[in-house]
Formats: C-alpha cells, structure tokens, sequence
C-alpha cells in the first residue's frame, strides 16, 4: 500500500472488493440463461436480488465519496487518474437516485415486462400503455433528476449510462446525416440484389455439426477457450468476467448461419473482454469503456470482419467441412446470403444496411418521449410515418411488431438504442483506419491472416479499456471523433461495389 | 412480523440473507467442477474467498449472539425453538476459533494439500509427514479450543463439526461391534464368490449413452430435473441448492458401472436436498441433519435400493437399451458385477463389505492422532497392522495407497471419517425398519414400486431436516438410536444368504 495515497488505496480495494463480488453476479447470471432448471428460478431471483442489495450498500457508503474527495488531492499517476475518474463516474451513478425512485421503478418496469410478455402476442396496445405510464413517468423523473445532478440535458443524461460523454448533438448530427443517405441507398441496393441470383442452403442441419462448426470459427477467430466458453442459451450473449467470458449461441435445424453469425458477434464482445487489461482488472479503469465501444467489437467481428468476402471464402470450407458439399456453400454465394438486404419489421432480424434506419427511429421517438415533447398515444403515428419513410415498410395496426416488438421500453432502457448503431460506425471507422494504416489488409484477411485486425483492435481498443473518454480513444485510434462517412462508405463499398 | 419475537425475526431474517449468498456461492463452487475453463481459477478463487470472508463477518457479528441470547426469552413454537437451536449451533461453530487460527489453517492445509498431489504419486512419505506436522499441530489446538468451548472430549468435538452429537462413545461401541465380525464375514464372502462364475460386460460404452442411461435410472428414482440437473466433473458429487441441485458424474469409456452407481448415490443426496421443507429453506432447521445422515441417504440409494436384486432386475432392461444384449447384462449376473467383494487398498474403490474396515482403520489411528496419544510417525506401522487384520492386505512401504491415498488429512478433516460408515449403518437401518413396517417391501421393489421406500424417507427423514438431533430423529423414524446390527444382518442377508 502506497502510503502517499491512502484514499485512493482505499477506494482501488473497494473496487477490487465489488470485482470479486461481481464475478459470482455473473457467473450465476450466465448460468441462470444456459443451465438452471425452471424451479430454481425464485430461489436464484432471492439471491441475486440479495447480492444486488449489498453491492449497493458498498457503492454508496458515505465514506467511499470521502475517499473520493480525498484522492483527488493525492499525488497520482496518470493511469491512477483516469481510473478515479471512472471510479468517480459510478460513483455518481450509484448514488444519483434515490432508494424509493428505484424500487419503484423496479416494480414498474417488472409489471410492464411481465404483462408484455402476453400483451406483445395478443397486440393489446391499449393494455401495453395501461401498464407503459407508470414507466415512462418514473423514466421522466429519472432524467430530470440526473439532468440536475450532471448538468447534462435529459435524454444526454439517460444515455450517459450506456454511453458517457455522448450527447444529443452528437447523435443528431451523425444520424440526421445518416437519415439523408440511408434510404436511397437501400433502394439502390434492393435494386441490385434483386438481380442476383442466391441458392439457399438445404437442412436439416444438426445441432452438434453446427456446435462443432461455430467453436472452429471461434477458434479462428482468436477466442482462448482456456478462458471461456461457447453453450446454448434462449437469448445469445456474451457474459461471464474478462477472466473466464461465457459465449452463448442457439441452434435452429433447418438453418445455421443465424446462429454461425451470432457467434461471431459474440466473439466479438468476447475477445474485448478476454483482453482488457490483466494487470488492471478489478479497477473501473479496466472495464470495457462503454456500450457503444463494445458494439463496435462484436460488430468489427461480425460485419467488417466475419461478411467480408476473404474471411468468407475462408468460412466456406468449414461449412463444407460440417455439413458435406452443397451448391449453396460456394465462397460467393454464402457471401450473397450473409449480406443479404430486407426490408422488414423487425430491429433483431435486420441486416447490416436497413438496421439503422430502425435505431434511428427508436432515437427520433425516445428522445422526445423522455424529453416530454410527446406522450405515448403519439407513438403508434410516428412509428408508421417513419418506417414508411425510412423503409418503406406498413406498419399500421401492428403495434406487437412495432413500438412491442423489443423489451427496452418496458425496461426503460432510454437511451441505450443508439448504441447499436453507433457502435456499427465505429466499427467502420477502425476498419477504414486499419486500411490507411495497412493497405493490404483486405488481401490479407483472403489469405487467413487475421493478425493484422486482432493486433490493431488489441492495441488501440481492448487494450485501452476505460483510460481515456471515448471521444478522446476515437481520436487516438482513427485521429478523429466518430465519423459517419466510413459507414457509409464501407456500405457503398460493400453493397454497391 | 411477529413483534413478540422481535429478536427470534431478526435472527431469522439474517439466516435467509446468508442462504441467499450461500445460492451463489454454491452454483460458482459447481460451475468451478463442471465448467470453469483453467485460467478462470484465480479470479474464481479471488471471488469466492471473498465472499466466504463476507459471509464470515455476517456469521460472527456480534449483534448475532446477542439477538441469540435474547430469542431464548420469547415466546417461541416448537420448531421455531429447533431453528434455534440450530443457529446457536452455527454461531458456536462460527465464532469458536480465532481468526488467526483459522488463517494458519488455511494456509498449512494448502501447503501441504498442494504438495500432496506430487508427494503422493512419488510415494514421499518423508516428504508429507513435514507438510502435515504443522496441520496436525494446528488441528490440536483447534480440538483443544473447541473442547474447552463445547465441553465434548476433543474428538468429540472434532466430530462435532459434521456429525452433531456424535461421541467417541457410541462409535466405540457401533466400531467395536463391527470390529468383531467383519473380518470373518469377509472371509466367508470371498469363498463364497470365489464359486460364482461372474461375465464382464464387453465395451466400449459411449459416453452419450451412458448419459442416457444415467438419466433414465435418475428419472426412475424420482429426481426432479425441472429443479436440477447431471453433469460431468472430474469428482463426482452433489452441489447446487435445495431449490436446484446439481448431480454429478463422470464416464469412462471401457466401464459403465461405477458410472452408474456414481449417479444413483448421487441421487440420493440429490433428493434430501430437493426434499428438505420448502416452507422453512433458509433457516438452519430446513438444513440436512448431518453428514452421516445425508450419507444414509446417498447409501439408501447405492446399497439398499441400487443394489437390491430386485431393482438389479428392473436396472438389466435400461442397460440392455443402452448398450445392445450382452451375456452379461442378465439381472443375475449384473447383480454380481454390483455385489463383487474385493479387499483392496484404497477406500474410495472398496464395496460395500470391505469398506466399514478402511474407516475403522482410519478412526482408530486419527482418534489417538487427534487426542495426542500417538504421532504421525507412528502411523505407518499402525496402517500396516490394521491392514493385515482387518482385510489381510499387505501395504508395507506403501504409502501412496496407504495413509497417503486421501485428502481428508491434509485438509484437517478429522471427525469425518466415521460420517461414512455411520451412513451405511443407519441406511441398513432404516431398510430394516421398513420391512418391519411394510412386509412386502421387497416384493414391491422387485415389481418397480418404489413409491413405499421415497415415502418412507420422505415422511422420516427428508422432511424432518434438522428438526431434532440426530438420536431423537433415528429413534422417531426406526424406534432406536444407530444399531450396527441391521448393517450387519444386512450385509449377511445379501452376500451370505
């Protein structure tokens, strides 16, 4: 123990305290989703609840933000530095609501979850909304309280959760540029691909011949599975602790490159945590820097990397390899299938080029409805004039594909969604670096040779963790703050190419 | 809350905290045998000493006595006051042993656990006998403090910690008993069998189908996989919770047997816990009685159910639908291959006849061990003779397989040894009392009813968790304290019958 800092000694064994405290969270959450039998659900929900209340406790005892106080006064490094910062940031966070605000939002949001579950099926908008208020209300609160305690404007608030540091304007900006583009590019590529001709792959496909296929990939992809795993779950994630991530994936029999795809995505997530950095875990500093940043990872893994035609083609015999040899499993026609453009309803089935358009529409509602610009019953109108405009898809009347299809707003997840997109244009936006940096870096992802990628995303992302603001890690690694036009341009290339 | 017992609630609410944490606690233990990838082991480590330092804290804090004391004064129920008194059990054990002595002990018994593993192959006996001085030492001093504590002779309060109210008293008498016959009835076995011829079963068995079968006989013993599941772990056992719990096994590919024995007596575990009072899980009370009694269990299961002829005859179908028709797999040879006597060195191999001498071996050298009246150097010459008389194997010079074969010394596991032979005794016990109550008992295993054995258990023993201590609840269930008779007549029945 450094005597010359005392505070921040303190605080660092706290936060390697609540690290230790967090991998049991983890490790029984994971294994609530890929192992536990039904009836141990209640018993589990009491114990984590349990642990939740105690992890609370620790970060929002009183002497903690003494600590706090006092370490900034201290002598620190410059790698001390930013991670009080970090551990100031969830320090604010732990302790910016009040207790009854989050008990009542707990109850609010179960309710709405839990109701929604019958409601989405039977298209009960009227019900959803019924139980929806509450939530909203208590959201509205939420936002204005943080809103006061951070300076930051509401929505800018809510989405510092997922996001710190990205605001509205940002958002604005990068997504009222992508609204100018984006539907015209989607005709022109729906124009394109409705001249070309795909061979669908024919099933069934076993399930094992798929798991073997999805931990070779995995392997490919650079995975330790000396420090983790790939099961099967209802909900494919990636969860676990950087120490031991647990990969999760599920198998259909008539079709397998959802779930081959899924994978990689996940692997994505899982090679960022897998590489943080050893010598700091357990410190804020060290953790994954924010929501958007680790969507940039599972989607360099499975869009700039994973549908790019060189890694396809080295994907093609694997698949040959797992289910024996088809038409459909040719390098060009896998590649045709993978990136394959459809308009349609829902976010999770999107493909790369239509799934902003659903995020930006969930940001243009969401904004608003948190700002209290609009109520709920002015949803269902906006949600049809935008998917009409953005799309070109009807909506009218289907609320259960609609404003139900997703469980974020019954959570109360404001703020979250444009992080998905984000995180695509990041992932742009390294590529298009690495390319400047390494020109030959798309002949030598068709040679097999992944290094390239791994070794710049490690250095310049997994490596980096949570030391500097995400707007200052972009600026590092690419030289300048997120940019749109790689996206774009990285579509372009691909889809009209 | 019931405001006349404001210290008995308190009390209450504070043991359902710690079974909260104890269900994380619990699945992380399982994931590490079932799961866990190799380098996940520090950080797992890390989280779970954490936690048991957490928990520690809870268990030892000073309000606790003091609520105790007072809860004695209120105005309880009957099984409010057993809850009680088991709380006052687990605070005494809790708060018994200062901390630096706890800490010694832990670090003495993983040095020489640690070195154990390569001492033992080498057969360094010199080697160990220097770990193990500073263990032994340590555990005489904790036997000593928990004597001066408890009142109870020091291995009585050894024993104490896994089998309450045990006394060397009644093991002298049960062992002695025991002592007397054991070595003859082994003898008559051995000719005995020595006349049957006895088939091998022809492998090898894929491990899928072996699960298969597993699984089969788990279901047919009424184990319920929608509140636990069978996996695989290097050390088969049985963990989880009450509310889900986790079996384990493990296969080898040219064998099936121990396999399937494993699992049965897994099973029997498996459905104590599943069965233990759901209105009180918990609370100390809702806890299995002790180790000999969740040992009788697991035997129940094994020995006199798994083993009886008739469920052998109901077995030999299951097998046969596994593996194909084989010579061996008639019920009465597969009631052989069950049954076989074999004197051998190592405890955890030995059958059911053999193996009350490895632990009257055991008992008799830790017992003096413990209690000072010899040393460490002694027990070789010790280990031999009783060997030799107990079983007539030679084990001169080896310690590998001799006092050395086991981890229960090393890890200052005194008193724990007997648990297991007093498990088979009141399992044939309570065997005994069924057929006295139900006359038909075997024809009704023989015909694949075994709803009278589980609810026979069930009523007797299950339920009844830790609601009385152990003498109160064999004499309830069986009308007598532990009698090794009925392990005796037991074992005569079957192998000389």
């Amino acid at each position: 123990m450094n005597t010359a800092t005392p505070a921040y000694e303190q605080l660092a064994s706290t936060f390697t305290r609540l690290h230790h405290l967090e991998h049991l969270q983890s490790i029984a959450g994971w294994d609530h989703a890929a192992n536990m039998p039904p009836k141990g659900n209640e018993a589990r929900a009491a114990a984590l609840a349990e642990m939740a209340a105690l992890m609370h406790r620790m970060r929002t005892d009183p002497a903690l933000g003494s600590h706090l106080q006092r370490a900034e006064q201290e002598p620190l490094s410059e790698l001390q530095r930013a991670n009080l910062r970090e551990m100031q940031r969830q320090w604010q966070a732990a302790t910016a609501l009040p207790e009854d605000l989050v008990q009542r939002q707990q109850m609010a949001t179960s309710r709405c979850e839990h109701a929604w579950r019958t409601q989405r099926p039977a298209n009960d908008w009227a019900g959803f909304v019924e139980n929806f208020k509450p939530v909203l209300a208590l959201a509205r609160q939420e936002a204005a309280l943080l809103s006061e305690k951070t300076g930051l404007r509401k929505y800018d608030a809510m989405m510092d959760r997922f996001e710190p540091g990205m605001t509205c304007a940002q958002v604005d900006a990068v997504f009222g540029e992508v609204r100018q583009w984006l539907p015209g590019l989607i005709q022109q590529v729906l124009a394109k691909q409705a001249r070309e001709e795909v061979l669908q792959p024919v099933g069934p496909f076993a399930q094992d011949k798929q798991r073997a296929l999805c931990e070779a990939v995995v392997r490919l992809l650079g995975f330790d599975f000396e420090a983790g795993r790939l099961d099967v779950s209802t909900h494919p994630f990636c969860g676990g602790v950087p120490e031991d991530v647990r990969l999760t994936t599920r198998f259909r029999n008539d079709e397998f490159l959802t779930s081959l795809m899924g994978t990689i995505h996940e692997t994505g997530h899982g090679r960022y945590e897998q590489n943080l950095p050893r010598e700091w875990l357990g410190q804020p500093m060290a953790q994954a820097r924010s929501m958007a940043l680790h969507e940039s990872q599972s989607l360099s893994f499975e869009m700039q990397l994973g549908s790019h035609p060189g890694f396809v083609a080295r994907l093609a015999p694997l698949v040959v390899q797992a289910f024996g040899e088809q038409p459909a499993f040719t390098p060009q026609n896998l590649h045709r299938l993978i990136t394959r453009v459809k308009p349609g309803t829902i976010r999770v089935d999107a493909d790369e080029v239509t799934y902003p358009a659903h995020i930006i529409l969930r940001y243009e509602i969401e904004r608003p409805l948190i700002e209290g610009e609009i109520e709920i019953e002015d949803v269902p109108a906006l949600w049809d004039a935008k998917m009409m405009d953005l799309l070109g898809v009807d909506t009218r009347g289907n609320y259960a594909d609609g404003p139900m299809q997703d469980v974020h707003w019954s959570a109360a997840l404001f703020g979250y969604f444009p992080c998905y997109s984000l995180g695509a244009m990041y992932a742009a936006q390294w590529f298009a670096t690495m390319r400047r940096q390494m020109p030959d870096l798309d002949a030598r992802i068709g040679a097999g040779d992944l290094a390239p990628v791994f070794g710049w995303l490690n250095e310049n992302i997994w490596s980096q963790a949570s030391r500097w603001p995400t707007n200052e890690l972009a600026q590092r690694a690419s030289g300048e703050t997120l940019n749109a036009a790689h996206f774009r341009a990285h579509l372009e290339a691909r889809y009209l190419g």
